[in-house]
């Protein structure tokens, strides 16, 4: 592949501008601010952070292209070979805490891995509510099974089963969310489609999110349902601290942690036995919507 | 060594019951409640679990008594071969989260493994402070010495080394706290002098951080105390959730979720970049109380 850097940097740079301008237009509070960074040995990136805002409580849209000399094991299982090369990532994250508990929790990741001659791409996009509602669940995933089929019959269902098995937290027998779809090690397209791809799952995730927030964002709350939403962003720093495999790879690599942990839930609680005593409307959450099902 | 799991179990609720006694007794409000627990196949114990305390937000003083068919090899790094072997362990872990800022968190552990005729002890005691004060930090060194010195010269000195290299957030550049001690796989004891060993550093931090308690409970504070509060504690969560090995442990070899996440605060927040500004009190346990220090 030959040094495409530059292309590659403008085409992640528009998908973190329409989501960051997107979710910014029903935000009356606060804004987006750049925070760029370059760090010699790593690379560069700008992160977009917004905080206090009304609607959107905490929130990060990354960019960023990092270069390492030795690529870490995990970040290539079906191409052990390629561990310890040099390497160049170049991507998107996005995690949204919103205000309101009506409103879900989103995350979304793209990204393209270099390793000399060899690339392939990786991403998805998941969703964590506080309170469920079926035609919210039913609209994420018809966004993410369309992005799919655009490209091929058998991504959807594979990615969503894929994102279900991994944003899952064992050690509470609970699922993180939802759910969406999730790949890794994609190889199986051409450089054209395969950015054509990021592109529309980076589409389905803007406007399938955007429209949730729309929905929801009048929603009337309480103390109890920030309470709940508290508890259950714990669930959220337990995910991303214990299992997400790029939190910890980032960490552990030496990566810029302010970028990294603004993953991270604005205001937290973690009661003893938290879910022993939930009232309907909260158990409704853990009964109806965690447990892995199908929804389009 | 022969079965003396009712001996063991007698001598660490004992450290338990000193402990939670002794706490309580500066808490007006709550209660240290007990939870007692059986799981087959895994052990029994009890975790006594405080909440919503005018002076203790939260805390637990967990003993537990826990079986298992293979000892992770995580747990023994110096005797490899006892590793995938049956093991007992036998313990108390404390930690306290305190509502008001000044009075600092404090993480307290022993415990004792058994894996066919060897055994051995570890455990110890930190200290998290919000706001630090050099003669707290004196106090509670001179108690951590006291107990070591009773047995071992070199304890003390060693045992604060590792705990200083141990209780350290690589990611964040930055020490869980003031430290105190610290050891591992210690075999070096007949079992008489092990447990009376544990019994003085138990000694220590129950006594020591009691004084703490009571110094600094009535400390005059507001808004901006509990802000710093609830972000430092999220350092906390950060290090018990990526580094610390007994969370790791339990959490991956099926242990008791609940009981081993007590140890989360109960109010957290994450902000973007929250060492960049802050005012010189703030800025004061930076400077002088976090970089590693000798303290008596």
């Amino acid at each position: 592949m030959k040094d495409n850097s530059r292309r590659l940097a403008e085409f992640f740079q528009k998908i973190q501008t329409d989501i960051y301008t997107a979710f910014g237009s029903e935000e009356p509070e606060a804004f987006f601010l750049p925070d760029e960074w370059q760090r010699e040995g790593l690379g560069q990136g700008v992160s977009r952070v917004i905080e206090g805002g009304a609607v959107l409580e905490k929130g990060g849209v990354n960019y960023s292209q990092v270069s390492g000399a030795s690529l870490p094991g995990s970040a290539t299982a079906k191409r052990p070979e390629l561990a310890e090369q040099p390497f160049t990532a170049t991507g998107v994250s996005v995690v949204i805490h919103p205000r309101n508990p009506y409103v879900p929790t989103s995350h979304f990741n793209v990204r393209l891995i270099q390793v000399g001659d060899f690339w392939w791409v990786g991403g998805g996009f998941d969703l964590t509510p506080y309170y469920g509602f079926v035609e919210d669940c039913v609209l994420w995933h018809e966004q993410a099974r369309a992005a799919c089929d655009l490209h091929r019959p058998h991504f959807y269902p594979q990615f969503k089963k894929h994102c279900d098995d991994y944003f899952y937290l064992k050690h509470r027998e609970e699922a993180r969310g939802i759910g969406g779809i999730f790949f890794d090690d994609l190889t199986e397209l051409s450089l054209e489609e395969a950015l054509a791809f990021l592109a529309h799952v980076a589409e389905a995730y803007r406007k399938g999110y955007l429209a949730l927030i729309q929905r929801r964002k009048n929603s009337a709350y309480g103390e109890r349902e920030k309470k709940f939403q508290a508890m259950r962003r714990g669930r959220y720093v337990e995910f991303n601290l214990i299992y997400d495999r790029g939190t910890l790879f980032g960490l552990q690599s030496g990566g810029r942690t302010e970028s990294i942990l603004i993953s991270l839930p604005p205001m937290v609680a973690w009661h003893y036995q938290d879910k022993k005593a939930l009232e309907p409307a909260e158990a409704a959450l853990y009964q109806q919507f965690l447990p892995a099902r199908d929804w389009v």
